[in-house]
């Protein structure tokens, strides 16, 4: 039996501009990651509804990160509309393995993924995700498929 | 018998300044990022003898990432110094896997590994080593252990 | 007898991000000028019809600085949508003067102006507008109040 | 008569790297306030000896923007080592103009002032400067001329 679960993909597109270009024309590997770090923080805000303002400045909690990798299929340009998708892989107790593709148009630019911790700020000690965020987390979750 | 061959180790200390910190207090992950190139780009100019400058403005060459990981220990805090170190790991007929680890004093920040390419700026088309660049990438490779 | 020529002001709205932010948790000063080019980039791209990938990368033009300075009126925080707005000042042949102006709700952020030189790729050397980048230019153009 | 208070002008290098290049090849502009930032936290550290970390982190200061501004005389390049220089011109009681003039060899690239304002960190409100800090500030400051 096969079965694979409901998944969600969180979708946010980001135009490749200037300030993400390198002199080669190029986006500037380091800024992918900026743009990773965008696509979760859109996703904190307008899907799990806890904004980075309100997690770091009200609840003194964040999501530093443990591990960051991405793989780079094809260069991409000044002016190309990257549309970006996340889910989660695994997700523990106090962490979330969040998976990313990039694509501009038919071309595959890049894939990777984060590992973020959820952690309160003035320890960066790890803490349990809170039981609503967890949820939603839990929604954009990609099972593995069994057979 | 067991051998490893004589490895050269490039340093580069960086100190973490204002415009990495996020509002967290602490190194923002893509910084970290800018800082591998930066080692990067100080051991081609200061080891290699191919600055950036010639390398893309004369030869038209360039090192696009192919891929980029790094697996963060500790965090890194403002005014930190950080001691990174960096060797190469495989080296191919057109790339190279460059290996990073910083450290604060004897604490471990993170380490993880770039894989370069060597590229034709106007083509994005891999281009095999010249032999003195070759030359300096061995001598910075770490063997495998053998027994 | 007072008059005003009819003026466009082009809108643009950023939310400020965690990678503006400082460990102050406010907007780093730098990255408002960041903001401003995004402004024109955008506006570049969306009214004159002349996006920067055209401009750079066909065309082989630019619109270097000449200068740039803001004054800041109130500190922008995490999650703050700042409202920018931009018009023209001085039109010169080769130059042109954009002022700026950001607010976040009802209060003021920021204002002030960039100068931009419209400049061949290759020698740097200042080239007149071309005419359909002029007429867009003087459409957003502040006259002055004569009496 | 004429005198001019001696004058001890703060001076650090910085080499145009990747990072602050755009495809253009030149040093993308707001790269250049990043840079003079980095003037005034090495200042700060190395003449002041408040490093921002105390300041920050310890003191719960901050020595935010009030304006900000450049005027750009020559495009600078990857690998040109631009050498700043910096002074302080008025000098108020929660306030300080920051001059800055930058060069590469013979040639101006770029000289500006920045002013910043003394504040706690909580609620931004401006607060005098500390005496051995005004001190520091003011053994830096430039006078002006009389006859």
């Amino acid at each position: 039996m096969m079965w694979r679960r409901a998944m969600t993909v969180y979708r946010h597109s980001i135009e490749v501009m200037f300030q993400h270009c390198d002199p080669a024309g190029i986006v500037f590997y380091p800024r992918f990651f900026d743009m990773a770090n965008e696509v979760t923080e859109r996703f904190f805000a307008d899907v799990v509804g806890w904004p980075f303002r309100d997690m770091h400045g009200v609840d003194r909690r964040g999501i530093p990160s443990a591990s960051a990798r991405l793989d780079f299929r094809a260069p991409a340009r000044l002016g190309d509309r990257l549309d970006w998708e996340m889910h989660v892989g695994r997700l523990g107790r106090t962490s979330a393995t969040l998976v990313y593709h990039a694509g501009c148009g038919t071309m595959a630019v890049l894939s990777g993924e984060v590992v973020i911790v959820h952690a309160d700020l003035d320890g960066v000690r790890p803490l349990p995700w809170r039981d609503d965020v967890r949820a939603v987390l839990a929604a954009h979750q990609q099972a593995p498929v069994a057979s």
